[in-house]
């Protein structure tokens, strides 16, 4: 854990006061806004999410939304994926990248209105961008950050807990599709989406001064179903292959290495940012690739944030970007950005700091 | 204290292993590096600073190269002030505007060669927008975050220890004029730079490998002076009236607000971003002005960081960004953006956490 002393670049969430008294321990910074990642017994918390329901503080998802005449004009020259088809009521994850074909960021774009998107984004100041390529492309539109902020409801109860609150055409949501409610008095977005592979909802209120009022309604609704606090939770999101951008992704990174060329259409118009250089690097294939890493069974329990090298053969063939202990396969498991050529199966070794560890690249998700 | 779990989104700076050695206690999160903020006395610290001499870890201020033929034009048309005689060697701050004439950056603009240039920027992704900017114009440019990583030696004794190390030369350096120089092997620049108003230098280190050697080299330096360990320091900096980006301003705060029109030339060609805002906002005039705020003796030393309330005969006129007790002026100061037609001198009250207190606006910088 790293002190931080508080300044104002950022901001607390609204659920603050409600996490604090669920007992919060830790935070990252995220979009200059905290958002818990612990409550103090982070095993619990896994398997809350793994087999039951939790609660997360995800106010610091933030969204750059986009309104005006040209707001679908400009969602697509952002995103080089096809949203023609994309109805209003729907989100699509989608790949940004700049127009070397970089990855700039992995937003979930949601379609409010024909006039109105939301970018629910990683961690990364996209309202820069978004507002340099608008003006540049004199389109009219206004973007700006909204009062939204995400609180996630994840598990495989996760479904039941909001059907009570909200009834059960919550059930028939498909993943990304939203629709608009409220609860009580409290303005929101009901949406099928959250970053586990659990299953799940994100609730985005939409009047931060409730922040407190819909954290408690869903912690009632959700008693009978043991919900608990918890955070996005880094073992689940490696064993499922979730990608963290700014974690997994460096300044170098494109969609091709890290599998999200299937978000990709090649053939959209060349307007779009990006486009002709993605073309380039799928005609030619990309150099790297994310894969699974699996330590042998005698390697330690280990948290490894940040690059350690991958050797294969005794050569360096690419970096670890984060490694966990997985609770379900009882080993230190991690992702990696690793050349093109190895292969899911084959033997390597991690140079950590507490030593050299054997063990396996892997195919992901890894569950 | 918040306490900050450990990611692979918030690198550590290349001086940690000295800033450790020296006693870190607390840090923030700039530009996606841990930056040290206390050493554990804050107060000598802070007196350091002022009457002596201290050593920054400023690793976190990181720059946005930009290289290539079209460096000089896409630095003019970034910034909103006459670069035409800028020679090289020397910077210059800039107010980094949006095409609304929006602060979205405060950095110095250094003119390493004429066609290489360093955005040194306060904590955004600066970068996003420059890419942006340079690719939608066709300009032929590289933007890349290349290794440099600063280290400010601060305080009225700064200067004696830079000489002592590169020569009486770095005296007759100007305010943001620099140098290329080498400290044994270590390749570095030197810049009459610094955010603080004690004088100083900043070492813009080129090999982050060798972090440890320079901050030794220069405490070994420093010793006949009683350098110590400080960072970037709240207090005097508003004392001092030096702007905080991102703290002090909001979505919506453009340069006139804030004190920093006399580096706009409204007088450069349209194709400047945000020059036509400017104008406009000029010639109507700011609605909110940057003043300073301190409160009654009466009043409890207080920090406040964030934004609270500024009365006026009871009429909220703006909002407090940031409170600190200035010890040499013994009371609670800090900055606020109030309504245009507030005056320094007049009577308010600032509504904390603790209650409402009775203050005065002054005029900028307190000392």
């Amino acid at each position: 854990m790293v002190a931080i002393s508080p300044n104002a670049r950022v901001r607390r969430s609204p659920y603050d006061q409600a996490t604090r008294a669920a007992g919060v321990q830790s935070f990252e910074i995220y979009n200059r806004m905290l958002m818990p990642t612990s409550y103090g017994d982070p095993v619990a918390e896994y398997w809350r999410l793994i087999e039951g329901v939790a609660l997360w503080d995800v106010a610091c998802e933030r969204q750059v939304q986009i309104t005006g005449p040209d707001a679908a004009t400009l969602a697509q020259i952002l995103a080089p994926r096809d949203l023609a088809r994309c109805p209003v009521g729907q989100g699509r994850y989608v790949a940004l990248c700049d127009h070397r074909g970089v990855l700039i960021n992995d937003p979930v774009l949601s379609k409010l209105a024909p006039d109105r998107f939301w970018l629910s984004i990683a961690d990364a100041d996209i309202w820069l961008w978004a507002r340099a390529i608008a003006a540049e492309r004199d389109l009219d539109v206004v973007i700006e950050e909204p009062d939204v902020s995400p609180l996630a409801v994840q598990g495989p109860k996760a479904e039941a807990v909001v059907a009570s609150l909200f009834g059960d055409w919550v059930r028939e949501l498909g993943r990304f599709a939203f629709r608009a409610a409220t609860l009580d008095d409290i303005p929101l977005v009901v949406a099928r989406s959250g970053w586990s592979k659990q299953g799940g909802f994100e609730l985005y209120l939409l009047d931060s001064r409730k922040a407190t009022a819909l954290w408690q309604l869903v912690m009632e609704a959700g008693r009978p179903f043991d919900i608990g606090p918890g955070s996005p939770n880094d073992v689940e999101r490696i064993e499922s292959g979730l990608l963290a951008f700014g974690c997994d992704t460096d300044a170098r990174t494109n969609p091709f290495e890290v599998r999200l060329g299937r978000f990709v259409d090649l053939d959209l118009p060349d307007d779009t940012i990006g486009i002709e250089a993605l073309r380039r690097i799928a005609a030619v294939g990309p150099v790297r690739q994310q894969l699974g890493v699996m330590l042998a069974e005698e390697a330690p329990r280990e948290r490894a944030v940040g690059r350690f090298a991958v050797l294969a053969g005794g050569e360096r063939i690419g970096t670890t970007t984060e490694l966990v202990w997985s609770h379900r396969l009882r080993r230190t498991i991690g992702l990696a950005l690793v050349d093109i050529g190895a292969t899911p199966g084959s033997a390597v070794e991690v140079r950590l700091a507490a030593g050299i560890f054997a063990g396996t690249l892997r195919g992901l998700p890894f569950l």
